[in-house]
Order: structure tokens, then sequence, then C-alpha cells
């Protein structure tokens, strides 16, 4: 079958459709993420596709990198969107900086400390899980002990959990870590943009993230910062980094001042980070986060007043995602089902523990505004009752 | 520094940009790729996202599977594009069935060859080389005798090698290799939609390829396919894949019937991809496969009727990228930038072995048409002869 070969093709039809166009609906999605995207980042994303190595594309790229350092209020040098998910963002921080035979203490505070246990076992590491309930954070004591007594490589904490809506408090834990040689590692998939969050101010050494929570941004990129401090337990390995795609010291040259190419780009979606970004310049980090405050406050008051209970104690709740008791009898799934079908709104299910117990509704980005949280707490008033009493005839 | 508190955050401003609007320009991107996308592409990835667990977008999920089957010729049930570029695809056959301390011969005629071979070492595989100069193919001699001698779990060949615009003939390899009980992994990056492959009748077990080249679509997705032969042995490994991310046992059950949560796909890209392959059905494979080659014989007989020489015989020659040896004396980069920024038209400069002497030429998905073929033979014409006399003069 050669590409020469002036013969016809024959080709199987078995696989070949015949489809309409795209025609999804325009939803609001409350849920977990993706969120929302705003509107100017999605015709970011639609420009024609420049090459990964145009003299303009590199400029964006350092135009990403720099908007990404004010987001997450680093200095870090190495501050890049991974060419994938928030998940692909989170496996690099680990294939990078942890090593075989490497202690690491997790902190289990739902469904994503579980995944960083994973992710840590699969790259040869003595795992130390130090758990607390669903719903709850982790206390300064409790790490500050597993610290000490395992002398860890890598402690690594999720500041905001996505399957319980917690945010886990840092005081003093990044001092502590570098005085026991121990670098910080931080989940901050669903803080990023809407939770005050400052690395360099807390001491943090890895972090990673994704685009489609508090950035308004589709997904598909996976914001990524490692310290000096992580870059050189990175070039001091004694074995290469057994990935490949994530491999920090091959993308180092890419996105550094040689700009050797390593893998093709993904261009669009970078446009539409940076558009991203630009919005949140405009706004001031310290708006957003506040913002972000305001409206799940409102939402919190919302809920509250119509008996329902919110899971996490107020102290420890995160303003971009709450998570909501679902009433004694109703089918949790089938609400959410019924909200996006009839109404076109997401509202997310319980994951993990908290599967059937809770519905998780997300104020991220451009989502977070007061309009969103009056349409959904008008529609659970409207819509809810009849669930209710389904449960109390059954 | 608590998200409830009332106190206003101070924050560090130092890396926060005020930004122009996004404003690139639009090119023609002739190089090895990205190729430019089609308009309905991008126009279809810039539709407000849905959520990843949406019925909506499961839908979308399977017609986006069946197309790829189609524009692989497979029947292969686990097909899916991977939520990466087309180098975490690759890196993704690996990672699930190569194990450590298997066998691997990789047939090298080029930079990607070279990228099996690192990617095959990270995950413990004895690899096995066998080498043609880059410009040529492998022997089917050549490729049988090693699998003979070695007795590989995995024979890894690339058919459209990118860095050199070679075609490597695969006649009779795919039944050799399964009647020695050797898995067939194929790049088909630089094929997949514009050279005629029937993964199925070739007999290949493990496919790759990327969203922005044959399928005029941009970067971002990496096809993925697997035949049962390769399930099985994924299967029946004794340790878990040392990669999360690209994991097929956890990525199964998210693409199969139970739809189990494992990663936020990137929702927006795989609305593009669907609408790439809606227009690969639309035109016919068997089409894209004749246009692509009809539109590259013109370009090769433009160039050598401009005293131009091809790198590669015409019988080995791939009709998506071409490979023109650069004019003694000429500056190659500095004439490939001056058509970038002059006229707005890529070619791409010589990678490895090949770097300084030749351009790579694309002519891939939409791109490849009698009109931009001639406006790149005109502008070589106008251009090239300037770059010339420089040599001469210097």
């Amino acid at each position: 079958m050669s590409p020469l070969s002036p013969v016809q093709q024959t080709v199987s039809e078995a696989h070949r459709l015949r489809l309409d166009p795209i025609a999804t609906p325009d939803r609001l999605l409350l849920g977990p993420g993706p969120s929302n995207a705003d509107p100017r980042v999605l015709q970011a994303i639609s420009r024609p596709p420049l090459s990964h190595l145009d003299p303009l594309y590199l400029e964006l790229m350092n135009e990403v990198q720099e908007m990404l350092r004010y987001a997450w209020q680093t200095d870090n040098r190495f501050t890049i969107p991974v060419s994938g998910t928030g998940s692909a963002a989170m496996e690099a921080t680990i294939a990078n900086c942890v090593e075989a035979g490497d202690t690491v203490v997790v902190g289990v505070i739902g469904y994503f400390g579980l995944r960083l246990v994973d992710m840590c076992g699969r790259y040869g590491a003595n795992v130390v899980q130090i758990n607390a309930p669903w719903g709850e954070a982790l206390s300064l004591e409790t790490i500050k002990a597993a610290v000490e007594e395992h002398k860890p490589a890598v402690l690594a904490l999720v500041h905001a959990e996505t399957s319980t809506g917690v945010w886990q408090p840092l005081d003093g834990i990044g001092e502590f870590c570098h005085a026991h040689d121990c670098l910080l590692l931080l989940d901050t998939v669903t803080s990023l943009g809407g939770v005050p969050l400052k690395l360099d101010e807390l001491g943090v050494d890895l972090a990673y993230s994704c685009s489609q929570k508090g950035l308004s941004c589709p997904p598909g990129l996976g914001p990524f910062t490692m310290s000096a401090r992580a870059e050189a337990k990175l070039d001091a390995r004694k074995s290469k980094v057994p990935n490949w795609y994530l491999d920090m010291s091959g993308l180092k040259s890419y996105w550094g001042s040689q700009r050797t190419y390593h893998h093709t780009a993904p261009v669009n979606m970078n446009f539409g980070l940076r558009e991203a970004l630009r919005l949140l310049c405009e706004e001031g980090i310290e708006n957003s986060w506040a913002r972000h405050r305001r409206n799940s406050e409102r939402l919190w008051d919302g809920l509250e007043s119509q008996g329902l209970q919110l899971h996490v104690p107020v102290e420890l709740r995160l303003p971009t995602l709450t998570t909501v008791r679902i009433p004694e009898g109703v089918d949790g799934k089938a609400f959410a089902l019924h909200m996006l079908n009839a109404h076109g709104v997401e509202i997310g299910n319980g994951l993990g523990d908290l599967a059937g117990q809770v519905w998780r509704i997300g104020l991220m980005g451009t989502n977070s505004k007061p309009e969103n949280v009056d349409r959904l707490l008008n529609l659970m008033e409207q819509e809810l009752p009849a669930f209710r009493q389904t449960a109390a005839v059954a």
C-alpha cells in the first residue's frame, strides 16, 4: 500500500458516520468543574493556530508564564502550563520530584489526596498517609508531627479539596518543612484564582492547578510551578524522570531561552489561557478572591434559609466549591439530572466517601456572580419540594 | 490567610501584566505541523464547554471514537483521543504495553524513532535499535531479522518519519510479528488522514497520532488505539502502569460503559476533533489520501523545476511532508524566517541529523490544496534567488 500507488484504495465504510454539526446547548456549569469559560477566552481559543516555535508564540508563552506567577503570587522562574489537564500537572510534580525510595507524607482529606497517594506509589515512593474525615481538614499539629516522625522528602497537601469543599489551613507549614529539609507540594486545582493563595509566602515548592475552574478557561491545560529548591532536587536526581512527556528537565529547554523543540504545544488552548489570565490581571487577584467569597456567602445564606445543611463548618468552607447535604430520602443524582435536563444548570454529585450524601456546587471564575447564585437558589426552591415529596411517599 | 478573612488581602503586583487582546496573524502553516485548522473546527472549539460527564458529552465521545476508527480503518474497541498532544499518545502506547524487562525492537529512521528509544528506556525496556540513514527506510528483511533474533515483546516502527519525510513500507510485518508473538506498535503522527493506512489490514496492535496534521484540528489531542492483543498484554501486566495519567486500565472505565470519572477531559478540543473527523467522513478517507498525493506531486514537480533537490527518493516520499535540500551556501533558517515574517508562510527547518540540510514542507489536512502549493512555489521562486546571491557573495 505505497502512498504513490495509482490505484484508488478501497476502504471500509464500517465506522464512517454522517453527523450533523455540533449543537451543544449553553449550560450553566455550577458543578465541581469545568466551569463556564469566559466568552473572551472562547474567542481567543478559536484564532487560527500558530506554530509552537513561531516567535510570536514564544512571546505569548512568556506572557502566560508571567501572569501565572501573578495568579499564584510566586517569583518561581519555572512556572508553565503543562500540555494536559490538571491531573497531568499533578503527576508532573510527583514524576519530577519524587524518586523511587523517597518518603512522601500525603495529607488525605478527600478524593484528590487519594489520587496523590496512588500517583506517588507508581513512582516508587514510600508513602505515608495522614487522614482526616471527608469534610474536615488536617490540624497543623498532625501535619507537623508526621513530618517530624517520617522525615519525608516531600509533604503533599491539598489546599482546596474538590471532593469535600474543604480548605486546608497551612500557617507555618512551609517554614516547618524547609527546616526539616522537606519540599512542600500543594494541590491548588480548586483554589487558584478563587481562594487567597500566595505560594511564596506559604513556602510552597511545587504546585499545580487546572484551567477550567478559577481561571474561566476550558479544561486542557495544567498550570505547574516549582521553586528553586524543587529544581535543585530535580537536578540532583540519580535517575531519569520516568515519564517523558512530563519531564521538566526536557521541558526547561523549550520554556527557557534555548527554545528547543520538546513537543508540539496546544497553542489554541494557550491562546485561551492568556486571555483568561488577562481577565484576572484586569480584575486584580485580591478582588477575584473577595468576589468569590462574597458570592459564596450569598449562596450559603440562601441554601441555609431553605433549610438545607452545608457539609463543611464555615471556617473551613471553600469560597469556590460548596458541599450541600442531600436531604433525607431525596435521590440526589435524579435531582441533579433533572436540573441539567430541565433547566440547563449543572450541579455536581458526591464523589468517593460522599457519593450520594452531598451535592457539589461550584462558583468559580466567571461563574461566581450574584445572578448565578440567585438563579440556582430560585431553581432549588422551585424544584426540590417535588423530590422531597417523592421521598416522603416512598 | 483564611478564605473568610474580612481583611482585604495585599498582593504583589510584580507579575501583573496589562496586555492588549491577542492579535496573532493568520499564517499559512506549511511546516511539519501544526498545520492550519479548518475554520469549521475552530468554530466548534469555541462553543461553551460541557461537563466531561454530561450525557451529551458522553455521546460526543462515542462519535469521536467511532470516527477515529474510520480514520484509522480499524475495528479496535479501545480507540480514543488521549488528553494531551501526540507525544503523550506515543508515551501511552509504551507506558501501557511495555513492562520493565520487556525487549522492544525500535526502528530508527529519524528523530521520532529516537524518541521511542528514549521513552522505552524510561519504562525499563531492553531496547534494541535498528537504524537506517535519515532519508531512507528500513528494509523488510532487516526488520524481520531483528524480530527473529531478539524475539521482542514489541516492535515499534514509524510509519511516516516527520523529521525526514520518509514512508516506511510495512508489507507482511504485522503477520510476521504475530507469528513471533510480538506486538506491532506504529507511529502514525504524520500519516493519519493523509497517507494510505489501514491498521487492521496491516496487523497493527498499537498506534498513536496527533490532531494538528492530517486532521486539520489544532494541537492538543493524541489519538490512540490498541488491539485486543494489546489489551490482553495490558490486562496481564504484573505491575501497575507506572504512569497515572496515561493508564488505559483507568481510562477504560471512563471511555467504556461505566463512565467512571478519571480526569476532566479537554472538552473543547474534543468538540474540535469531532468536527475535524466529520470533515474527513464527508470527504471520504480514500479521497483525502488521493488529494494529499496529488498536491504533493504538484509540489515536487514545482520544486524540481526550480532546480531544487528533494531529499527522499520518490518511492519512499510522504505525501504529507516533503524534505527539500537547502542549496549550497544558503542560510536555511534565515530563509524560513524571512518567509514567515515577510509573507506569513511557515516552512520548517531540519531536525537532528538533517538540521541545516533540509527544509520541511508540510501539506497536511485542509492545507493540502493546489492554491497553497502554487503560493509557496511562487514565493520560493521570487525570494530564494536573493538568498543564493548572498551565499555566492559570502
